[in-house]
């Protein structure tokens, strides 16, 4: 552009503002998964860490004063105050992802609040009430098993007992990783307290189905996140030579899974709004020419009925032993996490309605730590428009202009919840 | 046992004889696997080096001369020969495991081998005719999928472009785990000149099967390895969330990967001698709130007639085809190895059924060395009865006393083909 004489210009007083898509593509390298594609970003990996560090600096560049609890939680407070105050605002989401997902599902979250903060100081707005921008561990629960497992102990969902023996793939216990990484197993509890100083909770999220691209709106309010749970599927067999066992011989526990899986989406397609998965499955020893002595595999189900839900499990549960004791194996299903049902604060979402007439309202049906918060805070949703529709992918997206009116309306929304 | 006045004591001129068991015992703390039980020791890991350490000081301590070719195979030459020298006798197996295997499966051929070498000097037996203790590597296939494939690059049954392109779970090719061992994948080469001094080659094993059990015998003569191959299933679907994806909506490879393996299973049973097993199945990315975008898994088919064999392997590939369409997804077979029935030489079984009389013959449904290598050499097995039956498991055994009867008749087999 020609510099056609007197203009203004960017000077220390004016505030930096960052834009979504420009914080994001700091990070795009981080974590990413040659093997599956996308990111793999656990809690606690190098890649997560990596994370952590990148939003703290940009917290501390913005004046932010962060703090990191217990379980691993890193608030960022504008306006730090006592632990008594009232009547915070609290944003944020996670930084962890599911193995090879998407660059959106949780770090849009962070990065819209950091712009979010930007955009007020540069509107000259100056809150009454501390905002603060939170990043919650393991929400996807893909290191130790549980989602949420953050927001689930801080709301005291989960037990320190529970959460900390725990274990990852490679059988490390949340209590050593957490040792590791240099905290406190013995000091982590509930903070029902400290959660009490917000009076609301606003969760950014790339939305994570087609909604926004059939109402082509960029941005909606959520009204309700699905119930859903994990159980864990584990049948015993008799591991065997793949070569020298007779097929009238075997008790192999793989085709039980298999005839399982296919059952399990069966009674899943006969219920009707059911969502039930099995996307993650490990043979034991899980060599070629062995037949495996176990398998586990585990069973995401979902629906908005809590009880249907578990109906559903039930006639799993009864399938599985069916199935196991037919192929001479022993079989066992164990909930991992049940998470009900869970409808926004009705009053919060009337004053979001308000501040953003033009959004829709839009249910969902992925969990998330707003599902949790939910019943300590009152809580709400954002969601950003996904032009693939494809969430837990590589194929996760979302536009730069659409990440960027997110942050916008985000602002609008903290905006009037500090001022009201 | 009280002194009684004169009695024999060993003398440094006594030859030291090991037992099998006591070798054994020695290596087993090496490659224990605290998750699957049993062992996991593919090649080329800390524990499998440390087996050819152990090996390697073994041989040496007997006064072997040790030789490592250019794929890893260890040799252990009691008289050195000139390259030219014929008429030599070959005899040893392989130290890696499958995941999670047993104690017996590869190193009790080792360890009888060099017992058998202590016998035979204390029988004061001197060989006219050199004889080779061998470790051949990657026997199980564990690590980089295609089995025996140290004797298939040595009979020049798979070419080194092949071999060295071949990747382990890492992602690392075997050319790359060659040159961080210090071997040259560029010098890498078939070995049929080498392989031609050997007149005879004798692999000891432990029995995968109950056929010794029922015939109440410690030690059989091989017959025939049962013909097998593996192939690899690729099934590419629609990754997606768990949660907000519908039932309709999907294009699930985990749930055509579960029909197929009933399928299989199925096949298998109705094809009467045959064996098919799927152990083996990786779904990508495997997180479990997330539909996964593919699934991969092995299937190993066994039977004695070839043209069986390959026929229920179309059986299998038309169902795949079928039922990935059915689904939604794009499969695909693809043949990762495949060995014909290999009938031992006749009149080396012949040498070894008069030296053992008692022995009973078995063929086997597992492949060995021996089967790649009596392509080249002629080759006879023996077997060691395993109580269990059960094999590539923590729960393969052979008895002590078995296992030292089992190198006593090995030492009797060598020492007729050194001498005759």
């Amino acid at each position: 552009m020609q510099n056609t004489g007197t203009h203004r210009t960017a000077t220390q007083n004016t505030p930096r503002v960052d834009t979504v898509p420009g914080l994001l593509a700091e990070i795009a390298d981080i974590g990413t998964d040659p093997l599956r594609g996308g990111y793999s970003r656990p809690v606690f990996s190098t890649a997560e860490l990596d994370l952590r560090e990148w939003f703290i600096a940009h917290a501390t560049k913005r004046g932010l004063d962060v703090e990191i609890d217990g379980v691993g939680t890193i608030r960022a407070w504008w306006h730090t105050p006592s632990r008594t105050t009232t009547g915070a605002v609290l944003t944020g989401s996670h930084l962890d992802s599911v193995p090879g997902g998407g660059a959106f599902d949780g770090p849009l979250g962070i990065a819209s609040a950091l712009v979010a903060v930007d955009l007020l100081r540069a509107r000259g707005f100056t809150p009454d009430k501390p905002l603060v921008v939170a990043a919650f561990p393991e929400e996807e629960g893909s290191r130790f098993g549980i989602a949420c497992l953050g927001s689930r102990l801080l709301t005291g969902a989960i037990t320190p007992e529970h959460a900390l023996a725990l274990q990852d793939p490679d059988g490390d216990t949340f209590a050593e990783v957490l040792t590791r990484n240099g905290f406190d197993p013995r000091a982590i509890s509930a903070d029902i307290e400290g959660l009490g100083a917000f009076d609301s909770f606003v969760e950014l999220h790339v939305e994570q189905g087609r909604g926004l691209i059939d109402l082509d709106a960029p941005v909606a309010i959520g009204s309700s996140i699905l119930g859903h749970g994990r159980w864990r599927a584990s049948i015993r067999g008799e591991g065997n030579h793949a070569g020298t066992t007779l097929m009238r011989d075997r008790h192999d526990p793989m085709v039980a899974a298999a005839r399982m899986i296919q059952t399990i989406r069966d009674l899943a397609r006969t219920t009707p709004d059911a969502r039930a998965t099995v996307g993650r499955l490990q043979p034991v020893p899980g060599g070629t020419n062995v037949i495996a002595s176990r398998v586990d595999f585990w069973i995401d189900v979902r629906h908005p009925d809590d009880t249907v839900t578990l109906a559903l499990v039930e006639s799993i549960r009864s399938a599985l032993e069916l199935l196991g004791a037919e192929e001479g194996c022993a079989a066992q299903l164990t909930e991992e996490s049940f998470s009900a049902t869970t409808r926004f604060d009705t009053r919060l979402r009337g004053r979001l309605e308000r501040m953003l007439p033009h959004a829709p309202v839009l249910d969902t049906g992925a969990g998330h730590d707003a599902g949790v918060l939910a019943s300590v805070i009152p809580t709400a949703m954002l969601f950003v428009r996904n032009p693939t529709g494809i969430s837990h992918s590589p194929e996760e997206h979302t536009t730069d202009l659409d990440a960027q009116v997110g942050a916008e309306r985000l602002a609008d929304v903290l905006q009037g919840l500090l001022t009201e």
